[in-house]
């Protein structure tokens, strides 16, 4: 999911096909390696297991394809997007439980995990990362990650209380698009 | 300090507060992570214990609201930002020194535990990295290191040696801002 | 040749002496300090030695003194960077594959170190990463080590094998360079 919207992202851009699935990986797997270096948790996720980037480029190939052949429907690659978000913040959430981090560095770490791909995408594609701007994105992951440490600490399974969260982080992200929902900016005096 | 600089730099670009804060905690804890990622220190300093992030986000939030109320006395900025370039710049030398690098390494990365936390927010904000461009910014951390070691093998015990190394990073600084002073810049013949 | 390389992209930007260093020195030690770091390979390899930053420094000055001088022929650059791509690249893979990466594995670690450091010299200086815009430069590493790999599993012996791999990036680099030649453009409809 985040492979395809690597390729979205970069297509306004002139890059060549290469580049599209580096733009592509970068985005996939930014987040996830960070997490792993930032924890110590060596090889990482990919350095061993090859099937990451080979589902990642056949994804890129893909997109690349369908791009070709028509328009994409936004609204399916935003639906996609948060359920990447979604994902991601849960699982990275979940690592750093593991790793006996407190709850307030479980919440960052799952949100970087979640947001940090889309933030290198931006960053390589120079333009100012989105997630800082205006809609509200890493706030998503933020809020379904403390629900399920939250439901947890109630006394909620496992399972059940990550699917809350996911729920959560994916229902936020979607109104928000919908409803033009912002956290107030910050402009001078 | 380096948190209120990266909350300053933010403003121009019309972040929401999630993103102003972002930034802050970059700009707060890139240099050290980075250090400490580079020695293989783990954890990261900042992974076990929760205050660094406690404290950076309400020095986030209190200059958000200082900025709000009145525009801040520019001075006062510039002074708070070159004692956290010194205090970054001295203890990544000493924790390289500590970790047994050979002295031009402790000098590379106490400039580096100094400067990143800068150079990832004017990335992340998509500006050149100011360092890199005028002003002498990373010099005055260089020569200020160089001072500490040299005093520090003379003789001097390590505590004044290590203040004496903050002094010279600050009126370096400082000294250089006021009289505009730069290091010769490099054109096309 | 990585650290003139990042002398010479640093000049259009009106920086002073130490920011053209520390772009040198980004370019020169960023692909080997990114490998080093998913591999887990530690001490990285410039942190015990302080040679290596003694000669970028070195040429970087060195550099800096030639454009004074004279404008240098552009084609001498070219093939040196060239060079510089051939040896980060495949010195990277076979330091993945003494790691016991899978195949594919040490081809992107390999044309990571050699790439890296462009891109983020590209970064720095707040431009769209060269690599992922027009011309062949990762896909040359990238056929250059699965040149390598493939004689190497063939049954040639390790040497010549990396040697042919090299002259494989250099021509291929070299080519793509003279008859202008790209991958398709991603382009939106």
């Amino acid at each position: 999911m985040f492979a395809a919207s690597g390729v979205l992202a970069a297509r306004d851009r002139d890059l060549d096909l290469l580049g599209v699935i580096v733009v592509a990986a970068i985005t996939a797997i930014g987040g996830g390696t960070l997490r792993d270096i930032l924890l110590n948790r060596h090889p990482i996720f990919w350095v061993t297991d090859p099937w990451y980037l080979v589902v990642i480029v056949a994804s890129a190939i893909l997109t690349v394809a369908y791009v070709r052949v028509g328009s994409p429907p936004s609204a399916t690659f935003l639906v996609a997007d948060a359920l990447g978000l979604a994902l991601f913040a849960l699982s990275g959430a979940q690592l750093a439980e593991a790793a006996q981090c407190p709850p307030l560095i479980v919440v960052l770490m799952g949100t970087m995990t979640g947001v940090t791909g889309g933030v290198l995408r931006d960053i390589v594609t120079a333009k100012v990362p989105l997630i800082l701007c205006r809609e509200i994105y890493a706030t998503a992951a933020i809020v379904g990650i403390a629900a399920y440490l939250a439901l947890h600490a109630l006394g909620m399974p496992k399972a059940p209380a990550v699917g809350t969260g996911m729920i959560v982080v994916v229902a936020l992200r979607l109104l928000a698009i919908r409803l033009g929902l912002n956290l107030p900016i910050i402009r001078k005096g």
